[in-house]
């Protein structure tokens, strides 16, 4: 009944399988290797772009850390959401990547809308060179919160940076719980709505620690290496994460680790509503946010059940909390209903 | 016969084994699980440094990185020699992760001598604040032109680095192999002489990626600890870095690996002095730096034999060029034999 | 009528007075000349701190940028106001001294208030190496939009930012005139509050290009020095810097001149008013914001007033538009009165 | 009879004069007023280089950096000798602005030779993305070490830059001064030879605090501009530094003040060479470095001669030791006469 990451389980046994394959004799250092060449066709085949420049990192912090860095200049501004990952969860890991540009926080919460960053970008204007430049817009499909933009919603944003000329970076450390849930291919979610560039992650879905960065113009393919290099992200025995990508890639396994995942996000939900619980995001994929009572809380984890409250927990007893629930690609319906029979005797 | 770097070999299936091992259920993410710990405590002991602050990072250029960022501040400089891999080798990594600091060359190649670093620093001052501020001293063990420093003339180094007060970055991509080459403890190469952090290397030695950084001082962690997220290097699924640790310090497995690697070494040493080449380093470790004339190593080359010049290559065919030969692991005594054979028809 | 800003208008006589006077025969560079250490010395005496570490530099987004960054580490975060010069106006120039840090912008407006700063540096917690880490809280007064705290609203400020062991950095571009507003004392409204760094700024207030950095601690002044070296805001021929702040100090002329730039807030305020327009700041300093119909600023702008718009002028002619005044020190009554007979006529 | 820089005397009284004339009525601020606008022209006329994008600045330093970082991106190198203002005397203020480029050490001291640049550019080259990539070419008339580049010389410096397609950087803190030795026209030393951006140095050449940048490709402004701000540079008042550079230009006076200096430098280095002494650099321009007994040296100093020592002076006595004279334009031929004639009676 562990519910606390996507990052908390197993990897699959293909994924080790592939590294044991992988595994033989010398093979040259530094990417240069025969499977990093044939896992990044694959993904330019994934993504129906076969000019696209691919590489491969260790952790999502660094592909979108270096992807920003590659599109944004020291003295612009990144327009994300208030709860984006590059703004909560890396640290100033963007503005140390970019020699210190800013993220401008689009109004609004988890998702973003389109009024509003036209508003955010709009409000950089007229300052000329007393304010920072606007550099880039990034998006994030599946939200930290849990929510799926549809291809319009993602669409509708990619135009409003289009029509300032802004390039669009998509987080995506859960890319295939989104594709998923939308069932969309990968070319549909990126650049066929203006995506320039897009973290297809590999980690939050099985994978020991590979992050595939898909620029679709290769013309920022030479600045990325450089920038890999010098950020301390380029492997010398690289043939190890292009192993785990090839299992990820193999009969499109990712698709099939997310599919396992959000069909888990979904029960839970179902069961969790059946309960009379209230939960608060767009569960179409992995995550579910819900609220119980802080004692109800309490009773299921001191059971066993591992989980986040997401916002405080400093609240007297009986009073409503809102938790996180992720669910990884090995949980199983077992492990659901287990902590749902738990909540059930815990009400 | 690959003889071109020790990241090109396949790791020991005892490193896939803890990785097998360490895939079981959920574990907490970020370096707080169960088997992080267990191999920082292994360090620890490993190193006969009780309060070391222990740190694992998936690269080489990383771990020289980080530990040279929380040493330095952005005005200062780091005394290295003009061989030396955060110089060479890390396309300006040590001076981004430092927020702007320098690397002053100490005169003299590829081995550093106490004069030589005195004077250097030395130079360094009376400028008050005009020139940069002295930071630190880095030293390479094994070096990267295949040397050894013996424990007294390291020690040397670090009483220089001493009387002025500066802390000592020890870059270990070798370590093991010096190790082996010097007949020591790690203690014995590191805080025993002064050394105060060093990177523990296992991705040149046997592991697909995983260093360690050694505080000795663990005044030092907390900020460690910001700089390698900020620095995009805090792993989500960590056990993974810690499961190829705790293969490597098994039944000292490192210095099991480092003994081949430089049995290897001295074997091919032996061999091509025996056909009368000259061998240009102290082969103590695992590298042999050699001269032939280019027509001989094309030969070889031509006959599968796989390794790097050093230096030009622009010659006369009769004229001697200086290659590198670098023995990892798994190399085995029938590859050395299989190259000398080579080396002896083609000469 | 130039309302345009306060760096707009001529210095006083007794500026370029004292620049001749001090530019007689040699001097020594870089600081280390007498009027340096003369005007340092009148500014501890000023601020009656006999500690205090003094640093002039030529800009004020040098004097902000270089203060935080000696406060503030690369992973830590800046809390600010939204509206803050550091956040607006200075094109990242904070993120760049400090080598990445983050602002942390606290909600609500020009003016911040105790609950909101508490709240957004206790939204800080909680995530660990994940977050930024709180650095600084940075203060302004008087203000950007042209309000002025009161000594306990700062010193409420201060102590939130103290309950959190958090350095405090106030920019006082406008120093002068707030501390004529508020009838007190540098000291007052600085380290008997708990500021820890203030820059006191003489360029708005009739200097060519001079502000003062006090760190009422110096153990920051050594770090401070080298930063200013590496910011490139070491000048050479410091004697200049110093004979404009021998000017500024001199029988406190800087109370004088701002005494003077708030008396013409002070006509002008009570002038629109009297005309019946609506005032939208705490105008007791040099600064009025006040509305009026888009065609009435049209029109006086048309007969010579300068002044800027704040916020959007996309509206129709008769809707109301927000517009900035700012009086510099050597305005005089007769410019207010102009512009107001001027705003009378176009109503 | 001081000697110790060309930052220590006073500005002429035209420079004082200029001020006093730009201190009429209001200006519009941050470069936007008419006399920068004015004085921008006839720099470009000046340089015949009617498309340049000129920018001033307040400091030799910020003038580098700032250039530097506008040409050079984080994962390159910058090519110059180890003498080098940019290396020895900004403390890391090139590496601060550019955000982490290296500076390689041309090697062969204070001047530097065709081969030598040929050879360290070539020697960045076959690491492909381990090492930092080729990114500008510094060079500096006058040296730091008092030597002047003929035009053929600097023109071939470029030309090796050129054939590995580099921008060339020019430091011309002393600028007018080599313009005078080699009496050329600035277009001569500059854009014709290859020369992509000058430092058009004032400062030690009379005025308070005035350096010009100029690119010869406007294609930089933009960039420029936001670098510049950010990097603090931008100053509100900005007419004060185009009022002395106005003084500077007028008449030419820049090259009658460097002419003064030079005159000066050329007077002391005839009288110690008729003392015997032995005059080390080549002293077209306004700097002698020499050599005298130690003995020799103190007693001058004690008699009122301020100079600095070049290089150790902790040998006995009788032993020779290299000190640096520099002449400022102000300097004279009594001070120079007196200082001789004082060395005449020590030796």
């Amino acid at each position: 009944m562990n519910f606390a990451s996507d990052n908390g389980g197993p990897v699959p046994t293909q994924v080790l399988e592939a590294l044991t394959r992988a595994n033989e004799g010398y093979a040259p250092g530094y990417g240069s290797d025969a499977l990093t060449a044939k896992v990044a066709d694959q993904i330019r085949t994934l993504f129906e772009a076969p000019q696209a420049a691919v590489y491969l990192v260790g952790l999502g912090t660094a592909a979108n850390a270096l992807a920003l860095a590659t599109l944004v200049q020291p003295y612009q501004t990144v327009f994300c959401t208030p709860d984006a990952h590059i703004h909560m969860d890396e640290c100033n890991a963007p503005e140390f990547y970019t020699g210190g540009a800013k993220l401008t926080l689009v109004p609004g919460g988890d998702v973003m809308t389109p009024q509003a960053l036209r508003a955010a970008i709009a409000g950089e204007e007229n300052r000329g060179v007393h304010g920072p430049q606007r550099g880039a817009v990034s998006l994030t499909n599946v939200t930290e919160g849990g929510n799926v933009y549809a291809l319009d919603q993602l669409g509708a944003l990619c135009d409003v940076a289009k029509a300032y000329d802004l390039p669009v970076h998509l987080d995506g450390a859960r890319f295939a719980n989104a594709c998923v849930a939308l069932g969309c291919t990968p070319a549909q979610m990126t650049w066929k709505l203006g995506v320039d560039v897009v973290v297809f992650g590999g980690t939050k879905n099985g994978l020991m620690g590979v992050e595939a960065v898909v620029f679709f113009d290769p013309k920022h393919a030479w600045e990325f290496e450089l920038r890999r290099k010098r950020g301390a992200q380029l492997y010398s025995k690289h043939r190890y994460l292009a192993a785990q990508m090839e299992a990820y890639l193999e009969g499109n396994f990712w698709h099939d680790l997310a599919s396992r995942a959000n069909a888990s996000g979904t029960r839970l939900r179902a069961g969790l509503e059946a309960l009379g619980l209230e939960v608060v995001n767009d569960t179409q994929a992995n995550m579910v946010f819900f609220r119980a009572p802080l004692r109800v809380h309490r009773a299921v984890m001191g059971k066993g059940a591992v989980y986040h409250f997401w916002g405080t927990e400093d609240v007297p007893e009986d009073e409503p909390v809102t938790a996180r629930l992720v669910c990884d690609w090995s949980l199983g319906d077992q492990s659901v209903d287990d902590f749902l029979k738990l909540m059930g005797q815990a009400l």
